[in-house]
C-alpha cells in the first residue's frame, strides 16, 4: 500500500461506499493524505454537497493517515484502526468538487508510534480541512484508536 | 410529504447517495424520525459499518425532522434547512443493520417554529441515537439552521 493508487484500491475494495462517493486519492503517505470527491454523486436538495458525504471524506482522509502510520510500523497489517469521535463545523456550502486533507502536527506520528510500540495500542486526535475551489468549506476533527490484534485475530 | 414513503422518495430523489446507503424510512413525522440502513452497502474493512455511513444516517434523521417542521409551517417548502455543526461519539462497532432515531425535546418544535414565524430564520440543536440490534452504538448531536427564502429564490 505504498502509493496513491494502492490506497484508492484498498478503500474501494474494503469500504465499498467509497465507490458510490466517487472517492479518489490525490496523495497519501505518512506525511499527509488528501482525498477528493465530485459533486454529482454527493449532491443534495440544494445542489450542494450533502453534509454526510463531506464528513465521510474527511473521516476517511484522517483514517487513511493513521492506517498508513500503522503499516509503517507493521507491514503485516496487524493493527486495527477505528474512529472514536468526530466533530465537524460546516462553514460554507460546497458547490462543486471537493477534497479533504489531513496533515498531522509535527510530532504526532512519533508520539503515536511510540505508544503503539510500548502498549500495542495508541490514540491520536487529527484535524482535516474540507475545501472546494481553494476555499475552506468545513473543519473536521476526529479521534482515532489503533490496536494491535493478536496474530490469530488478524485477517 | 405526509408519510414515510413520501419522505423516502424525497430523500432518494434529492440526495441520491441515500440510495447507495440503502436508506429506508421507518417512521417520519413532526414528533420524531427513524431512518434505517443495512450493513452490506455500508460495510468497512472490519466487516462493521463505516463511520461515515453511520453519521450520514444520523445527519439525515435529524435533518428530516427539521425539514418536516418547516413544512408544517409552510406547505410551499420555502424554508431551506442546512446543517452547521455535528458531533458523534462512536460507542461500539455496528455489526449489522442499523438505524438512527431523532426525537426532539418536548418544547423544541414550538420554540423553533416561533423563531421562524418571527424572524424567518431559526436554529435548533438535536440529538440522535444510532442503534443496532437494540443496542446504542453511537450518539449524535447536530445544529441545524432553517431560513425562509424569498419567493423568487424558492425552487
Amino acid at each position: 500500500m505504498g502509493d496513491s493508487l494502492d490506497v484508492e484500491r484498498y478503500l474501494h475494495d474494503h469500504i465499498p461506499i467509497t465507490r458510490a462517493l466517487g472517492l479518489t486519492v490525490v496523495w497519501a503517505d505518512t506525511g499527509g493524505v488528501e482525498l477528493a470527491a465530485p459533486l454529482a454523486p454527493n449532491i443534495n436538495h440544494r445542489s450542494t454537497v450533502f453534509g454526510g458525504s463531506a464528513i465521510s471524506v474527511a473521516i476517511l482522509a484522517a483514517w487513511t493517515l493513521v492506517h498508513l502510520w500503522t503499516l509503517e510500523l507493521d507491514r503485516l497489517g496487524r493493527y486495527r484502526v477505528v474512529i472514536s469521535r468526530t466533530a465537524m463545523d460546516y462553514l460554507a456550502p460546497i458547490q462543486g468538487d471537493f477534497s479533504a486533507s489531513c496533515t498531522p502536527p509535527s510530532d504526532a506520528f512519533d508520539r503515536f508510534t511510540r505508544a503503539l510500540e510500548r502498549r500495542r495500542r495508541g490514540a491520536v486526535d487529527l484535524t482535516a480541512r474540507v475545501t472546494t475551489g481553494g476555499l475552506e468549506a468545513a473543519s473536521f476533527s476526529g479521534s482515532y484508536v489503533a490496536m494491535r490484534l493478536d496474530d490469530d485475530e488478524a485477517s
